[in-house]
């Protein structure tokens, strides 16, 4: 009975998730579902993606959060279009807390949607929220063997943003391991070893994301 | 009716946990359920813990992980009992995984309990294990605002360690904010900054689980 309540929630889910993924689609909007532990850098992540790539394209933000809008308000200084979703103590976002947040953005004017889901390396992996990517960001003093040991986020994963690689010489990473877990744990996704305090990797970072937004043109 | 099942499987879980602590209190056995995020350095605290209360306390560890035995592994070269739980995908450990994994240790020998969570600063906190005190591990690289953000286990939290405390030169990490949001959230938890690095706080630390364990004589 308790698993088929948990089968009933995941299909309203992914119906949902349906209809956001059309809503995106036919406003011409790619989104990306931005995961990952706590304090591993998504918010850094989002603020550096958007000032390589606002000239560019039209970007927007909604902003997971169990509770406060402290992520909100710092990206909305970058004179981003911001929306805060409060799961209100849930570990994740769902595809329906997503769907109550589009029609306080202006669609018309985005071609990126960054979707930061609550940090948590486990149970955002098993929500689809009507995403066009699945980004995780790790970072080096959570260690190198996070993939080995929360596999299922790292295997859904469309690229893996490795960040603060700034801070290796300071904490215990060995860089090989890292890598080569990654590469057997999920060979398709590439890898992007950045820092947000350096700005080492962005670059190639902010190039994949415009190879996945293809010939989009701003909007706004 | 999802609330319902909701309730039940709590309700479930506490009779369950209540088991634990009977077992457990039998045996004379105090319990540290040891959370936080992933890689905020659980496994280090334990080591360190273990090093320096060996000689006076039997100390044994379960290791909650969703995958792999790792840190189990890492734990049992250091001649501590260990026993591995795998969650197989479960975001935490609950009070049932607690108590079947107590028959693998030989508890009359064991005066601290260390119980490695499953590291996810959200959902573990929903669960009681059974355990006798519960403890959240955090680090500066995470930043200041993770108290503000996962309030529930840092409320719930009967002593709060800071760890990587050697790598604030490098990171963001307001110490005034931290510490205040933390007093402001729980006023009667003790917070320890350490770092398993330089050994910095630990002692403290130390001297802390050691009132904890108040008259126990070191059974083994």
């Amino acid at each position: 009975m308790e698993i088929q309540v948990v089968e009933k929630i995941l299909q309203a889910n992914d119906l949902l998730a349906g209809e956001v993924r059309e809503i995106l689609g036919a406003n011409g909007v790619a989104s990306f579902n931005i995961m990952g532990t706590p304090g591993s850098g998504k918010t850094s992540i989002i603020e550096q993606t958007f000032s390589r790539l606002r000239d560019e394209f039209g970007v927007a933000v909604i902003e997971g959060d169990i509770a406060t809008s402290l992520d909100a308000e710092r990206l909305s200084r970058l004179g981003l279009q911001v929306v805060q979703v409060n799961t209100g103590g849930e570990c994740h976002l769902d595809a329906g807390m997503v769907k109550t947040a589009l029609p306080k953005l202006d669609l018309s004017a985005v071609d990126l949607l960054l979707i930061e889901n609550v940090g948590n390396l486990v149970c955002p992996a098993e929500f689809d929220i009507g995403e066009s990517k699945k980004i995780l960001i790790t970072s080096t003093p959570e260690g190198d063997d996070k993939c080995q040991k929360y596999p299922l986020m790292f295997r859904l994963a469309d690229a893996v943003v490795v960040n603060k690689v700034d801070l290796m010489p300071y904490v215990e990473f060995n860089r090989t391991n890292c890598l080569l877990s990654l590469s057997n744990l999920n060979p398709q996704a590439p890898v992007f070893e950045v820092s947000c305090t350096t700005g080492e990797g962005l670059d190639e970072w902010a190039g994949w994301v415009r190879t996945q937004l293809g010939k989009r043109k701003r909007k706004s």
